[in-house]
């Protein structure tokens, strides 16, 4: 299976390109677009949410992640292989927190070249090109390379920002839940929000955070907004009160 | 096939996921999602577009239906075989519908649930999972449950409300064109909609209602948007005048 | 392959219901959504993106092309055999640069008509199993059109003004990038706009042109938004400052 992590969006001409592609180099390899709208150009943002997204994707699946603002410049492309996936991309540290959670990793600079590469849509031209042959197990990804390279040293173990806002108006955040005692409280946009472990229990219209399905702390609201009601975007930092 | 009826949006990590797990469960049974984005918590107007967006599916087809803000409760699992076709859902009220309008109906509390279940995505965890055994034709679904149960006996036979807005801006009624006489007009947003038989015949500019290509009455503009021009969003109410 | 060119959206229930359509009647032919969301109602901003859009997918792909504002007029229903591939859609100007533009191209008036035809979606009963039909070979499509017919005499070869936003805000424009030289500067929304090869290459904040993947010109902002900079939606116009 090929799964797709992007920052195209669901609407838009760039994620069927990259599956006719997909089609055309592995046919019958089923591919599915689990993130197709990680936030647009938020490279750290989406590294959190990379793990946390693709832990129940079978073994041999192979993940083509593409948040690359930098497109056309001169960093390397990446054949991550992780606790049994593929995880392709750009070498911007989209990676790099798939690499620091994996248990057994090793990682390789592809070194295959599509004969026409654009500037601007290597997602198409030869990341999914390279997924489509690891999908195949046609292929040696190239040149390994030290995972040390690959770990942003600044970026911290979890991230206390909102990651992602859903369609619900969830806040996702990049921490967590194991990291948290279910006692803890989060003080995010002026409001503080205690755990609830599912929709049913919390209070109607009150901001909580639960554990979510993918083992993130997640800000919502029962039958409501989140996002609208603590005023939040990506990006926005929460933190931790500890009860004493 | 597999055709799921969701209000998970077309973004966001939510259809993926379910994706991959009916692709790990049934490889091979195709999976079109039909209704990425029904209202999101409305389960009333969805429960009035499931029998409309599902009347053309294949004999077989299996029907994943989520609107499901209580997840986590205490509510059942239902599989309902309706006139050839599974739905598969929680027992909220959202199968109400499919449930009434079937000429051949049986329904079943589902027994099985899996080795690790979530408290926020039964979706992924629990109907997806269902769904494929029942395509592979490899499940009894469970006790069966008494159809009165299933049935909301608060709410019309034709719900004389917007259900759905969509793209272009045409508001769906919940209301079967088949009950509505030609002649009649609708009263809403201060405007009164007569029918028109296709966009081409209809005023641009105008409101108008018209029987839509899955029997339900819409209200339209042509070239234009009728939310916009009635200033209508789901749950909007409007009366049918009927001419004398 | 069938590949699909609507503006239905990614959203909403009309993709999925035309997908069911092309699974029933083409079982085992891989489809791709490659272009949900052309600009609604917008035949001739869509006719100048269809053969950009398309020209990578594989010879023998079929295009499945509604932008039908017309929809239950009198229109015929097209297809067109250009360099390889399949267009299906009506004939209301849409498939005209398609034709224009190909090398070896032959059109056809659509003599099938299904058993049963809505008067509003004949994306899903009439242009969807014909799609499923040329894929499989099995049809003659109906009496040849005159291509004369078919231009539309007094639209540009290159339409210089934007014919899409995607979703990170860049602009995308009806003219080829081999119709401008690369120090041509564009002058839109009261800003000139310059050449950059990449967006690594542009400086951060400044709205700048560069070819497109596809072969378009098309106006961007590194990590930012050029709709948002330059205030520009679909149909903006723009001129091109030829330098002395």
């Amino acid at each position: 299976m090929i799964a797709t992590f992007t920052d195209f969006g669901a609407a838009g001409p760039y994620l069927g390109q990259v599956r006719a592609v997909l089609y055309r180099e592995a046919p019958g390899v089923p591919v599915v677009d689990v993130f197709p709208d990680l936030p647009a150009f938020n490279i750290r943002a989406a590294a959190y949410l990379l793990p946390a997204y693709s832990q129940y994707l079978p073994p041999g699946c192979v993940c083509l992640c593409v948040v690359d603002p930098g497109v056309g410049g001169e960093r390397e492309a990446l054949a991550v292989a992780a606790d049994g996936r593929w995880y392709v991309g750009p070498d911007n540290g989209l990676l790099s927190l798939v690499v620091r959670r994996a248990s057994r990793v090793s990682a390789y600079a592809i070194s295959w070249r599509p004969a026409q590469l654009s500037d601007s849509f290597h997602g198409r031209d030869l990341f999914a090109p390279v997924c489509a042959r690891l999908a195949l197990d046609g292929m040696t990804p190239g040149t390994p390379v030290a995972l040390a390279a690959l770990v942003m040293p600044d970026w911290p173990e979890d991230l206390h920002e909102v990651v992602y806002v859903d369609g619900y108006g969830n806040a996702i955040t990049g921490l967590r839940a194991t990291s948290l005692p279910a006692t803890a409280r989060l003080q995010i946009g002026g409001r503080v929000c205690s755990r609830h472990r599912t929709f049913e229990e919390a209070p109607p219209g009150t901001p909580f955070w639960y554990a979510n399905a993918n083992g993130l702390v997640e800000i919502a609201v029962a039958g409501g907004s989140a996002s609208a009601a603590l005023n939040t975007v990506v990006g926005e930092p929460f933190t931790v009160m500890h009860s004493s």
